[in-house]
């Protein structure tokens, strides 16, 4: 195959087929055929918030499991045929922020989300992966191409930001926002140790998930602020640990910060977006002495992240497909998919496209 | 009430009945009648395997709730009347060791301990709890004696050990003896986000505990060396973690040892007895460079830790009863429920005692 | 003694003496007599920036050493007439937040510093101590009253900035603010294995001193933005840590967050004010995914805090007497060395009070 | 050049000069020539004790720097000509191992240690490196060969014993043994908070080092028992922090545990030799209560830890150079030098040999 058609960014607002050249496969690197993919809310930020400046005809989509077509000569983990999950995030393992213990910001901040930022995404027929022995998993029996989309992002991500929130056992956590990341963000909170965990959100289906993933109380943020709900839920004294995975950079940031105890922390994983600064309010903060932690990350990748999170899924600690709402079938569909992510139907948390 | 009847250690090797003086209630303290108590093995190794050396005459018991029966002058937040959790470890927090982040080794190693240690234990109609405002928590609506007082050391002890055992999310997990503590590793661990929990013991009835609780596979270590099975099971790789609730001194620690990756820690919780030292096989702790740690603990007391385990009871993470085989009434059983714990029957995992 | 005199925050904007009842002694507290103490800027913030909203005769004060005038009756390791530390914050060392690990917040959030906020402070011939035995360190041979006064909040806050900075071994850090916190917070980087040490600040006393503390490299703010200094001196890397000691909140947070490594950490050490939010930039933070931290905390107070500084002094790792300019003798003196602070002349650092 | 000679392990108990091959430079690799070397105690374990086993014709060595004579085609920062620092640790950065976090524990445990155990040391006049990118740093203006020599295992390994240790600002630490690594572990402590530091051991010119590093004070191991005399000299208290770099596996491990505060940390850094057995007091371990937990690690490499550590001595926070008691010079000094390692004369603490 010495091209592949892939639905790409064309331009900032614009979407559409392209025909591109197979990429090289280094030495070191794979290429892969995906059999599963899914849109995520950031390439709708790509393509129509400009979120990441403009690119050209670039294949969208980082969200991908597949069978390896192609593998570098220095490559000796991984095999032709090979059914292997895709991280989103597939960082320069030699690099020095890898070193000093930050493997996703290798080679430059955010560095390690190459997959329809740097260079082409999964979304088509053939995608390049590099250091394939270091970043592709091979998929466990037991696992679907469904569930295992979505470890590669929306459970890494949402995970970590749990891993970041600092729970103590028992401890509560207030989860703001739960579209795909959120959730898994309340999953991880579970998985994690929190005792009481509080879900704002308002669309039903993701209630529902919510509190399969173990939500144990629904905050519906139209009613009253949610720091106001959050302090009376809690007699007033406000939560160990609050994820974002959601809201605005108008009031979220103060609600949570509102929202924690002296000694909390704030956890974020939203791409923040529509403001040129996040608004820490003072007072709320301690004026700088309450011992609130304020932590970020961009979604772990890797092979072992995949396999661990993998071994969740398999012993049933929690269910990935819980997210997934609606499922298309063919390449082809991959635009439907995407359109049907902008739209943001009530009932939709994340769609699949299965191909072949 | 100026005495009061209790179950003691009369010294080793027997054990009796004694009417003693109801304690002084210092400014800060509370005395309490305990409603339900638990036999713990420890008793039995206080009394019959003269663990903590000789002891006369002192009532025996360190897991207890209870109502409060008095109050010092200066406790602020605890009233006459309030039915309470009483946590098995009773820390000084004013203490250096407590300032120093350690409050159960506070005003000496494993000062923290001291009911049926320092000082009479639960099993009487009365007994003192020092600094009730920072040690007693009160009772929440929902949860149950029977519940309660598997907090105050089995759940605390056991969770600790998964606490101390830093289980990556989506890790492996072995837990060696699956007495009650053990099992309490367990649930913790499921709870800390372990994947694989591999529960080393043979008992049915802590089987089927430790599989509800979240154990995923069950190794009897009749059939071979725990770490044979171990990397076995994990194609050689071994475990992240490995919390030690059991065994012996001449070879669990050498398959503890075996069975743990490099990187890995090992946990203990047991109360070690049995010889003078704890032998770390040299090989395979990688001639100490195998980046294998070994931590310990004593069970964490206090009231925000009795809190904190009673949310994850309230929140359904887990049943504190599943540990619960055996219900007496009167606190005249206490005796029975003792020599229970002592002689170990095949389906004995915790007795409790309720008293009216 | 049934009255004592003081130097009181009258209103807002107004300072003078007070005579006032001596406190009673509670069975757990003391009464102190000070020997030496310091002002403070935040005793500036009190009284002429209503930080704290406003006081009526509040004695002001909370950087003290002294001698023990009376304990209560459960006091057991202060006796009266003990040299004493007196740590600025004084936690209650039983309640809720000091179990979960954060004393400086208990009973409120920054709940911990009493001085000069809910009670009278130390610039007074006695004044009172919670908890005397967990709060107050016996004065040990060979440290003088005036490096000891350095410690209660100046080195403890300073080194605190360090402590929360995560500074690899051989990292580098920047110090924004070389006040006496800041310069504080230069000697803690050194001690906890800081290579380079950037201090951002220009007044020449303080620029000699950060150097005697470990500073590699001064910026003068005033020359170009802070950020594009670092950038500059690090080869475009940026620095590990960032310890915010000073500056506003208008554009010192958007320097910060500029110098700052993916995967690095911004400690706030400053009492901020001067606006309602705190500004992260949006695109430096990477979105809210560069996994830069934030963190800030209150002074952390009680006895083996002030033990643990006071070693380091008396082993000469760092000299806590070159903070100090300027010395007045007399307890009337308080008066000159407020207004002193207040008007913060070219070669002042801290001024000290030698009383008695 | 096709084939080179280096100073080898014939056989255990022999040593010799052998001629071999230059090894083939991978795509990702580089052949380094040494201008510096220094033998190490391993080296001795090495060939006279058997300590890995036997080797046949294996080129001895791990710390150098040397100069790049050829690297492959896939490396991208490292050129022909440039002078290099050469950890003694060089990981397989993209195994499973570095993504958990163990980089020294790569591709099996104790992987990252390549030089003199599963290939050719340095040694010789060419010696090969896999991953140059990762793995070597640029030797930095200002540095000699000399001092970045005592970085690659001596400080990496001796500093990483006081990471590991837990040391708290102002906290005790007890160094046991006093050879390079120790020493090393004595400046790795100052620099990370300790105050006071008590240095185990006799010989003159290591107690000197001791000081100039940061010892407080030297325990003389002849005269009594480690522990009494840290008791001693602590009031009772025991230290914070013990680090073991020397001693054996009868009583240091008795002596350290005993020396210990209830909470502490001991952090092994010797390669431990001589017995089947680590003995952990039971009862000086609080029967496995007493908080007390016990790590270990191998000599972090890789380029960062390189450069950090050059950072450390550039800065002038400790003088690697301090640890240089013997110079040779010329390549056929090797021998020499690893004799005079073997004998261990009085005045010895490590020998370099400069190779032109």
């Amino acid at each position: 195959m010495a091209t592949f058609k892939g639905f790409a960014m064309k331009k900032l607002n614009e979407t559409g087929w392209v025909e591109k050249e197979v990429p090289e496969c280094g030495p070191l690197d794979a290429i892969v055929r995906p059999t599963c993919v899914s849109p995520c809310t950031s390439d709708i930020h790509t393509v129509w918030e400009g979120a990441i400046g403009d690119r050209k005809d670039m294949v969208l989509g980082h969200e991908a499991v597949g069978v390896v077509e192609e593998v570098g000569s220095l490559v000796k983990n991984i095999k032709v045929g090979d059914k292997v999950i895709v991280p989103a995030i597939t960082p320069d393992w030699d690099d020095e922020a890898a070193q000093r213990g930050y493997p996703s910001q290798t080679t430059e901040p955010l560095g390690g989300w190459k997959f329809s930022n740097f260079k082409d995404g999964v979304f088509g027929e053939r995608f390049h992966v590099n250091l394939a022995d270091a970043n592709l998993a091979l998929m466990p029996e037991g696992l679907t191409d469904e569930a295992a989309v979505m470890l590669v992002d929306m459970w890494s991500t949402g995970m970590m930001g749990s891993e970041n929130a600092n729970i103590p056992l028992g401890g509560s956590v207030l989860v703001i926002g739960i579209g795909a990341v959120g959730l898994s963000a309340i999953a991880g909170a579970a998985l994690l140790g929190a005792a009481d965990i509080y879900a704002a959100g308002t669309r039903p289906i993701s209630v529902k998930v919510a509190k399969e993933y173990g939500a144990t109380e629904i905050i519906n943020y139209r009613e009253a602020p949610i720091d106001e709900q959050v302090r009376e839920a809690t007699d007033g004294a406000g939560v160990d640990s609050v994820i974002i995975a959601g809201g605005n950079l108008t009031n979220t940031w103060k609600e949570a910060v509102a929202s924690t105890k002296a000694g909390g922390t704030i956890s974020n994983v939203n791409y923040l977006s529509g403001a040129d600064d996040v608004l820490i309010p003072r007072v709320e903060w301690g004026c700088g002495m309450s011992n609130i932690n304020i932590t970020n990350g961009l979604c772990p990748g890797g092979r072992v992240r995949m396999e661990r999170l993998a071994r969740l899924a398999l012993t049933n600690r929690a269910d990935p497909e819980l997210l997934v709402t609606h499922r298309f079938k063919g390449l082809e569909k991959i635009e439907d998919a995407l359109y049907l992510m902008k739209d943001k139907p009530k009932d939709l948390i994340k769609p699949i496209v299965k191909i072949d």
